[in-house]
């Protein structure tokens, strides 16, 4: 097994994709915050309309402008422009799930970006849920999907 | 339930901690990483010296800046200069174990900076282990510990 | 006359505020959109719920994170670490109402802080408008009042 | 009439432009800063040489640097590599007019980027001159054409 | 002779700075860009007026943008609000001397944003010159002087 | 001799490279890190495993994500997805030589880019090493060699 992010020498590095061809990328990540009961309450119903929308409105908002940052956080990650970054969160009993898609036509795939998308929308929820309760827990971000590229498939997160 | 990052028209809102008298904070946030018992292998074991070393010196510089940068990242999060941030990486069986410890003396915990910190790392080290296999899941984010403010105290985290 | 942020050669320079003391400042300014009417009364009625909300949660988010950033953008302005940042949004006739009220305690005065979270806000409105109409003018990008420091006061905008 | 930036959930949302053809993509945004008349004066004489130098020179550097950063600013603007981005800044009586125009061969218009560059020139110019009046005001924030794409045209700029 | 920035197992690692009282800190640094005699010329000299004026002032706030960004860039330097940040640039025979002059009360040194600043000063120098030639180098770039903290001095650059 | 990075009226201003057509370009800069032989000694040996493994470690990746955000520090560079960037680091006596080789296809040279990435390594070793002595200095910043567009070859740095 070779690690791609290690030259020769051991030393950390970036791929070079400068001679691959520019295909269609696609990935999909998915994130899972988990809830104590009475602030998935809590988010359902605030008042006079439901809390969840500016909280989500709000993850879904970072979680966006987070993917388009994914290189300048991941030291080894290429830049590329997002031409699609959809995100969803759906409260599924005491658990936001939250989806991240994205798509570029690049040299290189765009599962970090979904993932990191999917992760900053995560953190987002926490942070407003946070007064509430320190008992959220940040479960199982994983990649649900890439295509594109070398190995496109529907995963098998069998982990 | 009041979600102190809703306004009364439940539109969301920075907190203002303006009038706060600024202490010492600290937070300890865990993520962990969950590799195929190959990876694992791998990251043991890659010739010469161990490839850890390097993978977990990137994940550990990306930590740290993330961690700076958490403000820019989660919306509502305030800008402080963080006085200290380390982050440790074992490598427990074919789970990475990364522990991001952050203090401040400001007028607002460093939870998120905490949590920020671990998800970058555990993003890294995904980004340089996924030629190996996409079958790897980043799990069980959560805080362990935050010291400073009104609620200091171990979490039990037992969700 | 002299131009603070010019030295005696007439280079560009940022002002030295090291002596000073902090204390608190607070500054608000405001801006306004005004939309074309058909665009306006899509915003008030689109469908089963207002397009306002989530189109002003995205403003103010978006505003929020810029006014934390106003020291990247603006060359000479200090950075410092927001304590308080308020975007309210008013649809008032065919005008979108944009306030932002920023506080720090700090040696410097927050005027453009609250200026850029307005200004971010008043663009990220029309990017999200801007596909019914592009006869959309962002006007009128003032200074309400500002408090703390030399020339504590409401400020007059006569112009 | 839609909003292109709310899926059907009225959740905001970046739009897929992933399937577009790039072509290239011109736009204009024009924005006033309007100066009490003492302070125009001082940025015509100012000594030696004219203050205005500096000050235009800093602020072109802003706004070139702002527009390169609109993705970071406006949340569900696409990342693209500006091609050209020309400001430049002429006093006009009292009033310094800005204009920026941005090209690129891209999947999507800059109306935002040109918008985004004149903005960040205009907050410079107000930042470099507030020591000598807080009675400026940035107002007539428009778009004066844009080319390529669905709607080329000069923009009849009426309202 | 310690390492600070490695922890006992070599790993590297933010310097914890929490329990230190700030002072005031000042540091200067210089940089040399060493041009070729013809580009030298062409500074001083661009028909009705220099192009030094122009050029300089880029090259001064971009360096002050830079070092504003010290803690973006470099990986374990601790986030801190620049109270001063003066460049001066001078073209003496071939050679432009750039120094940067940062100050803040922090409980950290600011010797990496003076050298930072001169860098990027440096750079933006090179780029807006390499049209006319690429013998340019940038030599030199030395910490003259800091003050506060533990060993305040002038240094003795003597290497 | 003409300053393209002036406009007609002495202003800075971008290159329009709209018109050009994208090529693969590749730069190499080199920049130096003189240490007294001390710190040079203690890089090699420090204890169990050498300190260069992390620290050079640190200032790869460093380097690296620098590189990547030259178009947010240089006012007047391009943006562009860079596709390959490779640091390598060597102590050669008591010099650490940096190579920075970055390649893309676009419609610009990285010449910048790989300057940049060689500076921002530079000072990253010199922040991990400053503790042991401030008689450290960058020395002798230059291109070694840029491929692509108008002006190949490999570049005689004879000054």
């Amino acid at each position: 097994m070779t690690f791609t992010h290690l030259d020769n020498n051991l030393n950390p590095t970036m791929v070079d994709v400068s001679d691959k061809a520019p295909t269609k990328r696609t990935a999909t990540a998915e994130a899972r915050v988990r809830f104590p009961s009475t602030v998935a309450a809590a988010l359902r119903d605030s008042g006079l309309r439901s809390a969840k929308g500016p909280v989500f409105d709000t993850a879904i908002v970072a979680g966006v402008m987070g993917a388009k940052r994914t290189h300048e956080l991941i030291p080894f990650c290429h830049p590329l422009g997002l031409e699609s970054c959809r995100i969803t969160i759906d409260l599924d009993g005491d658990t936001a799930v939250i989806r991240c898609t994205v798509s570029v036509h690049h040299k290189t795939g765009v599962e970090m970006e979904a993932l990191t998308g999917a992760s900053i929308a995560a953190l987002t929820i926490y942070d407003m849920c946070k007064a509430l309760s320190h008992d959220i827990v940040i479960g199982e971000l994983r990649l649900l999907a890439k295509d594109g590229g070398r190995s496109s498939s529907a995963l098998q997160a069998t982990q």
